[in-house]
């Protein structure tokens, strides 16, 4: 039954409802020596936070980590490294109304079928609130992977609805970039007509989804671990559980399907002692091992299901009813998916990295 | 370091070597008292086998399977269930160029920079031999999930290059409509295109990749654990640890990404006293969880690295050099692909049945 | 690296330093709809709290749990239940002289082994505030065994250096007779002996070990899973994790080697429709699967390592030196190690129950 | 369900009836590059094996191991090496009364109560002929641990019924001793008695238990993880997963009880630049994790239930009946429970350094 818990050497198990007065999560396995505060993962958080900017909710979650194990004198111990955030603002009033109806594609009606109850008052474990715990390991992870190995790790908003960003080489990006709008589109043309589009979408009552890239520079080859634990299917089992994704693709992904074998294989060469491929349709990993080139791909996100345009749905005995959603909602969740895809893509890796 | 285990409580751990005498697989979790016979392995095996049809390679594996545990009077015992297949016709020769060069896009230059050393004379666990193995531990879990539970799970090729066939709702597929042709495209004018297709890539020493889409009916709402692992992200994980796989989406997937939330939203019904949606936009998966509706997603193939035509590539010493691959190799694996999603899937879902 | 994890379907993870503000553990797997308050809790860890009588630590740990997730208006709700106790009176002063010395047959030396580093301030995660996760986390898996299965759980202290309490059969003892006095024998004339031993030991600045002895009543024929997974194995794995101790028997143990096969054999009889036993030397399990008897066994727990008493040991950099603990410790660890070995035991079960 | 997988980084999965044709073994993780044939795991399993002396079954199972994959030209690739063996000369003869009556104290009624059938044509998963898979992947494991750390593993027959040999240091011990008679007692004053003790049962139909000891030197300060995964309790698991283990314990294990601390503790002394301790009733960790002295412990077997003299029991419908074993059965399995034991050891240590 417990599905809370995620890797095999860099381990996290992420506990707290949205509802609760606290979310937090337990990493074991981080490794000792590893210098260590609260502002190496605040700074990750402050990302994830709605209530940024003008297109996120305004629900307010001041998110300030506490780290109540695992860390002293600001070095960690190799013990379980425990973070805990506070609830603030959890607002049940919000919720009232759905304490009767299933709201559509949600997690409301399969959560009952599954566990025989519903705690109407908020979203629970189904809630977004438990990004935040990914978000606070992952910062943890992307510390370790850059002290040790260098790694840095990117995502940024690719696609909004209908509206897509041009490509990016991974070498090109920089946080700054990133962060230089609040839609964290590194195309400032682009991020623009997002914005404009997710402001029109909430004037509507509606929502729009979108897509996530990203990279992760500097890993070295040989991590992953044929034949079911490759870095693409750890990767896919990270990113897919993300609430609201709904696809995941690595190096040419769909779109590779549409070249032939001779267009779309990377060829080798040998560049300063190191051999290296032209192009990166492979995402920077072949036979499910990492390569030495960037690891890159996407992540698909549905448009957020609550919205305050009224929708057809059941009450929960199965009478049809019509349900408005209240409250604060992000009317696209895209800009704060970047920071928790790239918690994900530092999880599966620094994972990895202890395997190798 | 160990990746060659999937699944928690139907668990099978796949084991051999394209060049060995054998490969194998052992499944550990199987209920006892399903009745199991090599015949019911046997039909998933003979749709994966090569040398099935002119568009596919005419390397010869015949691919009999035998179950050496578990099973007594064709009936399974609970205790591990161990299947050997036979490895034939084998040929170092078709290797031999390869010993000294590293094929673009394979996984000969990751598996050196993990293990330190090359078995030039096969693939070794990162040949498509190993998928035998899955399909035919697949082919247990989806007896299990029949027997017990009335599942079906069914997989088509829906895309080669760029040929794409129409949408199918899952329940008016069959699997006689998908075995109809050689390309197990479930639309025959389609099927008719994507074979030319392939015909022509091959004359031309070239490859083609493409989708394959699947569908299992019949899945009770409440499989799948949240947080980490949602049945998405088990399917993840699943699908793409099959070679060659470099995407997968769920229910709408990135194309759902154009609508908005209200588009998107599956609105929930009551039909004959039971909960359902009218569109499955969430392909069954609500938070991570069943709802009840068919399971519906997609596999994204890259083109298959293998090809005769010449690329350029470096040598093992990293001089340049050039390669063109002889032997006998599938122009496009999709077709051989069909049931091998179809099997991922069945363990995933074996897997969380057995947690439910 | 990690090893804070223990459990497959109801799995806990343990987490603090005994000299940080907070430990705690998070429980996976917890089944929905059990009833369960702080309550339920707080009188298992009052019975492990030191300074509960004259023969235990003066260090006070008042030990007050809360339940922060996975719990809702007194009901599990089928998400991690997360459980937090503050470390209260912690006094480093304890602990100044240790900074450079080596405890002997403490974990100093092989922590800073494993490590690379000593925080001399207290045990950390090696110091017996550890086995306050595991009696809250076993205090909610009694509570599951007992209201969903009628499994009861008795420890009791066995022998206290030389001085051992006669047999009882698991149906004969109560939890009445075990806490009638401090050292948790339900013998009351050997309990007398014990207790005066200890104080004996104490006045030399000396310690004493023993054995805790322990019966599970109520375990349905079936729990336990072969070849690896045997309950002996899992009880034997749990039991001994917990500090100080050194051996784990189940049924006959030790002394059942002195029979021969004809008197150690446990004849089967039909009664009232159950097959039964005669004898229980098998300890309620068979082939490693519990058979409906009362699950029985022992641990032994080796004396106390810290004593006030002079002892030779080595500095950090290996220098000869002479050691007295100061501090207050424990001269005898039995009557706590009760309730940690109850919680063992409790762990194991539900998380075989959960799997049958 | 599955409990046939042990360890997490060398992780070996057995599988096999005793009834049927083959049984075997699949090792994950073992590390690429080590030097390995079957003649390494033919010599461990040439001691395991049935027949070997007067005082062992005449029951032959020449027991030849196959190496299946994950090894070419005699190296390690670091992918799952599989082990194979077949089962020869089994009877169902000699299980035909056994059709309809429970054995006592072996596996018949409970995995009929967990699994609702019966495999009455011979123990099946239940049998010893399991053990046989442990020895072989721990030969496997030695192997590794030898090469790599030069840790010897040895294991003996400490006691049979109520003989016991006198105490012995690890570094005096050698395995000629060990092998130089039939019961694998290094004292061939005691080994005689036992020898005498054990044909003396033999002759009334009956068998004998006892313990083996076993020490591992050469291990590092460092192996272990603490909580729950600790040296001792991965040994407690290992060991008492062993068929007819009733009881481990590890250093000073039950009779440390007798001590005080002060007796008990052992000096840190430094010796030639390296921290030892003078005594090892710690038995080589401390604190679960390895303090580089030798890891000392023993194992307790119960007297083989299999026994031709006449015993009461039940028919599977449960009616009192009585039930004499015919066929060929080891009155004392002491002298070949050493290999197995030794196996156990080294599993567990192979996995212990694989994650330090």
């Amino acid at each position: 039954m417990p599905g809370n818990t995620f890797g095999r050497m860099f381990r996290i198990t992420s506990w707290g409802e949205s509802h609760g007065e606290n979310i937090g999560v337990v990493i074991d396995g981080c490794p000792a020596g590893l210098e260590l505060t609260g502002k190496d993962i605040q700074v990750e958080l402050d990302r994830r936070r709605p209530g940024q900017s003008d297109i996120s909710t305004s629900r307010k979650e001041n998110d300030r980590v506490k780290i109540v194990s695992g860390v002293y004198e600001e070095k960690t111990l190799g013990t379980p490294v425990t973070l805990i955030m506070e609830n603030k603002n959890a607002n049940p009033d919000d919720y009232r109304e759905m304490k009767e109806k299933f709201r559509p594609s949600h997690a409301d009606f399969t959560y009952r079928e599954k566990y025989g109850h519903r705690t109407w008052i908020g979203g629970g474990r189904a809630s977004a609130r438990e990004t935040a715990a990914r978000v606070a390991a992952g910062a943890v992870a992307r510390k370790f992977l850059r002290e040790k190995f260098n790694v840095e790790i990117y995502g940024w908003v690719k696609k909004v609805q209908k509206i897509e960003a041009p490509d990016f080489a991974p070498g090109e990006i920089s946080r700054e970039q990133i962060e230089a709008n609040s839609i964290r589109c590194p195309d400032s043309k682009t991020a623009g007509q997002m914005i404009e589009a997710i402001e029109e979408a909430e004037q509507k009552g509606d929502s729009l989804g979108g897509i996530v890239g990203f990279a992760a520079t500097g890993c070295p080859a040989g991590w992953g671990e044929p034949v079911f634990d490759k870095l693409e299917a750890l990767l896919g089992h990270q990113l897919l559980s993300i609430p609201a994704a709904k696809g995941v693709e690595l190096g040419s992904g769909f779109a590779g399907t549409n070249l032939t074998g001779s267009e779309h294989n990377d060829e080798f060469i040998e560049k300063d002692g190191e051999i290296k491929t032209i192009t990166n349709n492979s995402g920077g990993v072949q036979g499910g091992i990492s390569n030495g080139m960037p690891v890159v791909g996407r992540v698909a996100f549905k448009p957020t299901p609550t919205i305050s345009k009224e929708q057809k749905t059941v009450t929960t005995s199965g009478d049809e009813t019509t349900l408005s959603a209240s409250g604060r909602h992000d009317p696209c969740v895209l800009p704060r998916a970047v920071p928790i895809v790239e918690a994900g893509v530092a999880l599966v890796l620094a994972d990895l990295a202890l395997q190798s």
